[in-house]
């Protein structure tokens, strides 16, 4: 967008905002306040206007899901920059939600929301080719591919959610208390989680316990391996594509791109907040 | 054994004692005072010979792991009767643990500790053939392979648990408090779990509540048939067996039945009950 607007990714638990000038950040900030931490919308985003500008304004993320602001209904894909664009959920005449997008075929259904904004911005910033596989580790974690530039199929795994569950309930909890490192240990999980076997694979923590084969210390990344290197080998054995582009935080996308290449393909990481800001800028010009 | 004898399944949270006499239960009580819920065991063995008679005593289960009273070592597999019976844990000159079984090759470790009795009474009642897949459902599912009567290889595979994580935490867990049954959600998640991409498959739960596209009173039995059937599919992968003699309640053990019927074998149930007490009958041989 040429001139000046306010970009907000406002998620479940956290928000950042943007101010943009001619496609720059001139200013941003995180806070925890997000839509689940939110009672009144319009008067959190008249604050925000405030601080950091009287000016137009598109969100994308949670706000646009039943727990948010107001819900906008998930665009089918295949959908690109044009598409998102024409269906921005419309607050007043200068405040605008970025719709998610929805995928199904004959077999399976899956929903994003948020993640949109940043798999088409680092297509439009030639941060990765218009047919590509781009991969968004998390909680959820979306494997994406784009073709022509659009979001044309995925597949959601909640990869980072069952490390989660394990870490924190259950009988695996006190053996995965250690950081998660790229090392031997995880590139051993990897290699058991390409069986895709995952509940006996994680039983397998507990008996390398039980027989003192394996020190809790390496019993985390050896978790972690199996799960992401079990999500690898599922998304593989369903995609041409050779190569991934990560885009995450460089802690996370380091696990997969070893994940990836520890399974015979290759993968490189892109810069998510940067994509982020290319994307909401683009579909900025769909502002009044 | 011939005479009498108390026999104890001394389990994490339960306990079941049985007075024993010719090979035929005389009586039996189940209680839930297991392994944690006890501090003083010769205490509470004294207390048990008070109430159900002054005999010899042999105990299986968690209450010879390092949470219980001794820790038995495991026997490796193979093992049947004759090599449990010879490593018994003996306590006193009328009281012993029957250890457990651990298992190694050279890509995978696994152990079981009380499950033995039951597989290897199985077999010794004729309630299975000397070589056969049995099936043990429940939070650690086991899955073994029996050779010439004897426990020749296993895996464990931490499904009910799993399914316990999601019931009840994260991000699932509203969508999953209905009843399981057999019915057709259970049938549709076994057949997406044959493609083993759990994680893929279980956020398909919530996309699909999103899109409105299943009722969440059919949630709980799909997402038991997706983590039931992924077990299945990558078991059946392992082994030559197409049969499988499952031990375990009528409602789980329909289930397992359910699910390995949709994917191309035949299961059938096995009163898991009479076969502890087969089990246990034959190891009180052994004690002096």
């Amino acid at each position: 967008m040429s001139g000046a607007f306010l970009a907000l990714d406002w998620c479940t638990t956290n928000r950042r905002v943007y101010r943009i000038v001619d496609g720059v950040v001139a200013a941003t900030e995180r806070d925890a306040k997000g839509v689940t931490a939110t009672k009144d919308f319009p008067a959190e985003l008249a604050m925000i206007r405030e601080r950091f500008g009287d000016l137009p304004v598109l969100m994308a993320g949670m706000v646009g899901s039943t727990i948010g602001w107001r819900e906008a209904a998930y665009v089918p894909a295949p959908a690109g920059l044009a598409a998102l664009g024409d269906r921005l959920l419309r607050i007043d005449d200068r405040t605008a939600i970025v719709p998610g997008v929805s995928y199904r075929d004959d077999r399976r259904a899956d929903v994003m929301r948020g993640e949109e904004v940043q798999l088409l911005g680092a297509i439009a910033a030639a941060m990765a080719p218009a047919d590509a596989m781009l991969v968004q580790p998390g909680t959820h974690c979306k494997w994406v591919e784009m073709r022509g530039g659009e979001i044309a199929r995925f597949t959601t795994a909640m990869t980072g959610e069952l490390f989660a569950l394990l870490r924190h309930h259950g009988i695996l909890a006190a053996q995965l208390g250690a950081e998660v490192t790229a090392g031997p240990a995880f590139l051993e999980g990897v290699r058991d989680g390409a069986a895709r076997d995952l509940a006996a694979s994680l039983f397998g923590i507990r008996a390398a316990k039980l027989l003192g084969l394996r020190d809790d210390a390496d019993a985390a990344s050896f978790a972690s391996g199996v799960l992401i290197g079990s999500d690898v080998a599922a998304r593989i054995a369903a995609t041409d594509f050779d190569h991934a582009h990560i885009l995450a935080d460089p802690q996370l996308g380091t696990l997969y791109v070893a994940a990836i290449e520890a399974q015979g393909r290759s993968a490189t990481l892109v810069d998510s907040h940067a994509a982020f800001v290319a994307g909401i800028t683009r579909l900025g010009d769909f502002l009044p």
